[in-house]
């Protein structure tokens, strides 16, 4: 595999973990990065996360993306979404993201390559973390985590072959999906969830009896499964709504079908009738076979 | 602490972790456990839970709680209220139940004595497992974790005491609540989280471009937000219909703060307008400080 000049556009957990992993598998390799502030500048260079950072205002009209054999976005979609339009439309060059939706940043990679063959893939990494910035950056964040691949329609095979063995010797496992269905999916996967999350923990704080027990009391009234019900919960807000914004339809999808459920199951509790135990029985029994289907415990 | 003979009805994972609890904190117990099946008693023999094992067929009417220093009740919240009506009222053999919610057992506690001077504590361990049955027992599950404990009106101060001392013998920490404020405060912070996680779980599973891209992979297409926000979905469903016909109230309160909040939120996903990122800022910031302050973060 021939990887010797990469170029990390945004040097945060994502792009600085990623750096890590290179370097750990291609002792030779030369990261470049490419940041926004001073502050980043300077972290990165005392965590020896690339060997040269130049600050994004630094960038003249001219850069030449092909002197690197892989150049990585890694920062927020929308700014991805600009870095496009400057891409050249030859050359060996492979491209990758880091983005957690595909869809509009491969129409957009479509639109500019108009037709001709390229070598952008689209990649999403899942390893979310609370944890952000290039000083969180940790070598094995990649290791044995998920890698979603997409490869845009004029994307070369030649290059979607390489992005997937890239990714899998860093220790990755890798899924290859269309763009859409690859949205749609993380809409109820990840989206979602972490929504809920985030409703869940802000009404149980809005109610009065918890707020007064909690403050009574000095360690947590919790049991484990509240924990691990809000871990994800109100974390990263600048991110998810990137996210969500470049997801809106399907969010609104997978919304309206919690709600109709929530809604559905809330009579079942209305404390003028008896209990509806058939529901909540079909519910739990339904949950627990998705359950074991999606995390593939059967 | 004067503890010789105890009395556990139920031996499932709770009774059975309790009594295996008692044994290493007080070498010298005696143990005796009331059960339903054949079965249960003689895992509970082989696994040496209990000295001494009745099956709950073999009490006669003039079964006596006196010979007990301590009653623990650890079946279902049904069943402790059939037991409560035949309860001595005099003695003093202290009880109590280990129940997830406490505003009925406590009601029929306080009706059944009447006004007269008693020793039941409600007692509520959370410790909730996806595990089930006396073979699950472990003689940690309560270290380190939360008993809520529960006096009624004409319940002993002295038994109060007696009840946290011992909880507090066991390794738990031990928090004081009313019974109606338990149950509420529960509704928030156990039952609704167990309900969402098991709405999320099962409509992703519905969702066919989800469902498609399972089959497709050998491995779990999920990040690690899934697999927290799914770890309770669909597990015992006959302890959560217990559950959830005594705190029917309170959880239909939840269920409507949580429908208000999704069906604002969801508004503002509506793909026909542009999201509105205050709304989602707003909630992720009320989320997080919430979360703070549940999880006593700060």
């Amino acid at each position: 595999m021939n990887l010797n000049q990469v170029l990390v556009f945004g040097m945060g957990l994502m792009g600085g973990s990623l750096s890590l992993a290179l370097k750990e598998v291609f002792p030779h390799i030369k990261i470049h990065a490419v940041v926004r502030s001073e502050k980043s500048k300077a972290i990165i260079l005392k965590e020896s996360l690339a060997d040269v950072v130049y600050l994004e205002s630094e960038l003249g009209d001219n850069f030449d993306f092909l002197l690197y054999d892989l150049v990585v976005f890694s920062t927020p979609v929308s700014s991805i979404l600009n870095f496009i339009k400057s891409l050249p439309k030859n050359g060996k060059t492979v491209f990758i993201d880091l983005g957690s939706t595909k869809a509009s940043i491969l129409s957009a990679v479509e639109a500019h390559y108009h037709g001709i063959k390229h070598n952008f893939i689209g990649t999403h990494p899942m390893c979310g973390s609370e944890k952000t910035g290039p000083e969180s950056a940790e070598v094995n964040l990649y290791k044995h985590k998920l890698c979603i691949l997409c490869k845009p329609p004029n994307g070369n095979k030649e290059a979607l072959e390489f992005v997937q063995k890239l990714w899998e010797k860093l220790g990755a496992r890798t899924a290859i999906m269309e763009p859409e269905v690859h949205d749609e999916t993380l809409a109820y996967l990840s989206h979602l969830p972490h929504i809920v999350s985030s409703i869940l923990v802000s009404i149980a704080g809005n109610n009065k009896s918890t707020q007064e027990e909690i403050s009574k009391n000095e360690k947590p009234i919790t049991g484990g499964g509240f924990r691990d019900m809000s871990r994800i919960a109100g974390t990263n807000p600048d991110m998810w709504i990137s996210i969500f914004l470049e997801n809106q339809k399907y969010i609104h999808q997978a919304l309206s079908d919690f709600e109709e459920k929530l809604k559905d199951l809330k009579e079942s509790f209305d404390p003028s009738r008896k209990i509806d135990e058939t529901k909540i029985r079909k519910l739990w029994t339904e949950a627990l076979i998705s359950k074991q289907k999606i995390r593939k415990e059967i």
